[in-house]
């Protein structure tokens, strides 16, 4: 019997904004299935073209935006997920700065925005379990991989990294410890420079240090950025 | 453009024998391409079927084997992956104990073996580079969620776990602070019952209590089981 399913990959990119918290890149489908509902950057991958290939231009067409940092979340493929076809599509996850962007739908889309992962409207197929998965995921991630760091400007305060563990785990966190164990740990430097955010004293700006990170992670070591 | 992408599956599973040590289960292929050549068991996904049923389907075909724990491991897809066609493979990987199962090679597999993951001959496809990440995940996986459970008798002397962790890390841990840590968790009860192994003292046995363990999960434990 011949097989009749097709491969499609989806995009779930996480943009974090100190004011507005965790927030989703999401595309308006301007076609049927699910015409005019929301619905994650994605589409079929070309014959000739790799996975992460497709999820780039897919994400370029439909949105505007280029990833850094990308990663493969899961394969979903439940025989009735898209009405039309067998569909079986490779999800994958990303990080970014949203003010980086200039969003820009095109193609399949007929808009583009950041949603609130707090205010997700309804959307298309089985992409809602797909991004409760890529949240579960990055809130696992972050646990041993400082990969929060992709969503902080690249000079930053520590409290804006507090607040971004806060936000992603959704519960407060022991700041002086977590301070301690960050900095222990060696991969971020302590600048010169002092940014004055609101009311208090002026603070002092941070920067991620990949090079450091990636000899630790290369020694076998195990970060553990919990408390 | 029509889209001409095969998608199969692919499983790597995982045995453990206090003997032996760990093993991959493989089959040699009956027909081309890759003739009898070593490979995973795994193949096309049928058009009606969940991607984890193909899995499941394809191990009892080709090797007898039914597997309790199955993980989606990641999907390959590079377009040269398969020299017939554009094939896209969702691999999985599991755990059993090697002594449960009866092999037997049926369909596509002309044999079916246990191999350690020391003595992997030549493979088919990517499958060594699946190999390698499911190998990967394993020793990852090991650290925060107590699945090499699955790999031990019902019932174990502490020893038996030790040289299982001992074993998929590849080192010496600190055994002394690895039974106080893994006592301190409460998922493990300790027996009323003893095993003589060898020379030496009767050692206790001990059962994972699965239960309790979903409990402390639910609650948001974050397990670490390294030292």
């Amino acid at each position: 019997m011949k097989q009749s399913i097709k491969v499609a990959v989806d995009a779930v990119v996480f943009g974090y904004d100190p004011e507005k918290g965790i927030s989703i890149l999401l595309i308006r489908r301007k076609y049927e299935p699910f015409q005019k509902v929301w619905a994650l950057p994605g589409g079929l991958v070309a014959n000739g073209e790799s996975l992460e290939d497709a999820v780039r231009r897919e994400l370029r067409e439909e949105s505007g935006v280029d990833v850094n940092y990308l990663e493969q979340l899961y394969s979903f493929g439940k025989p009735d997920r898209d009405p039309r076809n067998r569909v079986v599509t490779v999800a994958y996850f990303g990080l970014v700065r949203p003010s980086d962007y200039q969003l820009s739908a095109q193609t399949d889309a007929e808009d583009v925005a950041w949603h609130s992962i707090d205010q997700i409207p309804k959307l298309a197929f089985d992409h809602k379990a797909i991004i409760d998965l890529a949240i579960t995921r990055l809130r696992g991630k972050i646990a041993y991989e400082p990969v929060g760091f992709e969503l902080l400007d690249k000079k930053f305060p520590f409290s804006d990294l507090e607040n971004l563990y806060q936000t992603l785990l959704g519960r407060e966190i022991d700041r002086r410890n977590f301070k301690k164990k960050i900095i222990g740990y060696g991969f971020l430097e302590e600048l010169d420079e002092t940014i004055q955010r609101k009311a208090g004293r002026p603070a002092h700006l941070y920067r991620f240090n990949k090079k450091k990170y990636d000899e630790l992670k290369t020694k076998g070591y195990n970060f553990d950025l919990f408390l």
